[in-house]
């Protein structure tokens, strides 16, 4: 398999792609406005929150990728959410859309609105009419900084990653951005993620791809457990890369396939490391679970445990915390062949205590990635989650959000 | 219906109980080891974690209240849970029911056992048969402050209620204690509720009384939503009011029902209130929802929800971290018919936002308790669920628990 990470390289290096971000004044002072736009329509493909409360750009953009499944442009804002607006807050997703393809002068059906930020306010539309107006779309690094720094709330940090692979004897880039923070867990939470490809592939096959993807990756990392009314993952490929049409049957399909799943993954886990007040990485590896799923929910559910998390942060090696979790996820569990392992020292074996020095496990509990290892005894299912410890500095950003 | 609170009286106030509390050397100097003891054999119902790890005093204690069916005395230490610990630890729980058995010459099946705090260590027996042989049961409040105390981890306040009602025109009091503070979550968690009644009435019976009410008590609450190996509900009954023998058919069952849902309700909502490092006891009320269930899920969602609880401790009126939450709780919801009010203000109806004063309803935030209403629109079901606020405080316990 061919794959190469790209170090500069951005949301704009696949072919045909530009970029902008600006501050329009939605907030006080960062960058609050983006737009990507590709030279040609492109194929899409979606996956979205399973919020039963969904935001008014999530109409919007649903109807882009499932009727018209076609984008050619598509436009953020953040600072505001849109959500719970009624019927004002359709017809500002909707303005944002037309404004869009205005200023491109491209069928409004082939742009995606995407809105993050406070729930239940309606939006300001003065900035962000003058902002469309100002933006300088450009397929420069810097266009691409500005369009991952604009979707961004309380991240800390800019999210990218790009890729190339071979298909056909001939580079393909996949490149993403992402923003997400808090309101982070399975079932894509407060998390908004854009890829870009040049890659040619049929918006049906892109679907099912990054469906199955997601499961993997997006909806394996939580921070918060609190599931968001506006996050959504969507991949662009425009097929200026000249490839034959990409299928599971293509002798290259593994190259894309497993560069899409590295850039989702990456996407992934620095959304986790990201997490609000975070301070360090927690990866949950399960094994010898009845089957993938079940490991999955284990590995989600001891993530997500505030106590794994609040003994994490204080680099305390409570593996109690973590088998007291394996129990409550409903999966399948024998107590008595359960193994815990911590930064890879064994810490419990049949379901009983090993013994082992606090002071090395505090030291590696300190380090900023935190590896946990469960194996369950039942089966050959594995799977991974990813998440972050629970800090003062959550209670202080969530404490005091609004104001 | 019939139910006075008794403000003086508490675990040995039913006729025939007698308790004591101690510091046998478990934990450094709070007391940790306590013991309960009716005058009669008493019937006997319980409610046991669902966690799928349980620790080695649930197997003693469950076959006492399944098998035995009936229960005459207990011990409780606080400090070690003797959880994930093994063939020794089954050892150590049977020892420390047969000490108790010796020391009152009763049958050693008769005696329940429980523990709670760290998990994974062995237990230190040779304090507890120490400690067995000091115990000095009596039947005064001190002894019942004794109990109370011991049986205390991370709370800090102890958590006692006690109703009398009429039976037959003869004096039934039911009397409670309670410990729980983190790993606190329906179903369960670590949490230990010790209920006393002279009241006349089968184990059968009792249980059928006690399943039912706990979805509506200690179920409905969640400090932050981890499930704990070791935690138990048990009441004894010993009959020695003297009434008739309660069924649902007598005439004063609504006394008894009542009056021990109230004792329920007061100990859950005690230990909500004491959750670790809150500030604030949050009460969610649901109502027009499909389902009394269903209620129940929204509310217990929305007071566990990592964002409302910040939002609470910082007094930011922020319902659209509430509405989000509905609105992943997996219940039925129609975004359109959802009202919600904090404190009695209506902040929104319709699925839209109501102005409201921010400065009134930060007046309101900042009591110590924060009532949450949710109105779904969408039948006739109802439901409550309690809480607290996530704090600072929460995070530096949790960081460092162990040491």
């Amino acid at each position: 398999m061919i794959m190469t990470k790209l170090s500069t390289k951005n949301l704009v290096s696949p072919k045909g792609f530009k970029a902008a971000g600006l501050h329009c004044g939605l907030k006080h002072k960062k960058k609050d406005l983006a737009m990507l736009v590709s030279e040609v329509p492109a194929s899409v493909a979606g996956v979205f929150t399973t919020n039963a409360i969904q935001a008014a750009p999530l109409g919007v953009t649903k109807k882009v990728v499932y009727e018209t499944k076609q984008m050619q442009a598509l436009i953020v804002n953040s600072g505001n959410a849109n959500a719970c607006t009624g019927k004002q807050g359709k017809v500002d997703a909707e303005e944002m859309q037309q404004l869009t393809a205005d200023k491109l002068a491209i069928d409004a059906n082939l742009v995606g609105v995407f809105s993050t930020g406070v729930i239940g306010e309606i939006m300001n539309m003065a900035p962000v009419r003058q902002g469309v107006a100002k933006l300088d779309l450009q397929d420069s690094l810097e266009s691409a900084i500005d369009f991952a720094q604009a979707i961004l709330t309380t991240d800390t940090v800019m999210k990218n990653t790009a890729y190339s692979t071979i298909v056909d004897g001939k580079e393909v880039i996949i490149a993403g951005t992402a923003k997400g923070s808090g309101m982070i867990e399975p079932n894509m939470a407060t998390m908004l993620g854009f890829i870009t490809t040049d890659a040619n592939i049929s918006s049906e096959v892109l679907q099912q791809t990054l469906s199955s993807l997601t499961d993997v990756t997006f909806n394996a990392i939580t921070v918060d457990g609190d599931t968001s009314t506006n996050d959504s993952v969507v991949i662009m490929a425009n097929g200026l890369a000249g490839n034959e049409p990409l299928t599971p049957t293509h002798p290259d399909w593994a190259n894309f396939y497993k560069t899409l799943q590295v850039v989702a993954e990456d996407l992934a886990k620095m959304i986790a490391k990201d997490g609000e007040g975070a301070t360090k990485l927690i990866e949950v590896n399960v094994v010898q679970a009845l089957t993938d799923e079940e490991a999955r929910k284990v590995a989600k559910t001891v993530v997500g445990s505030p106590l794994v998390k609040t003994a994490v942060f204080g680099a305390d090696a409570n593996w109690g915390r973590v088998i007291a979790a394996v129990g409550y996820s409903g999966a399948s569990v024998d107590p008595d062949k359960i193994a815990i392992k911590i930064g890879g020292k064994l810490l419990v074996e049949d379901g009983e205590p090993v013994p082992f020095s606090e002071e090395e496990l505090m030291q590696i509990l300190k380090q900023h990635e935190v590896k946990i290892d469960v194996s369950l005894g039942q089966g050959e299912g594995s799977g991974l989650a990813w998440g972050c410890d629970l800090t003062y500095d959550y209670v202080q950003i969530n404490a005091s959000y609004r104001s």
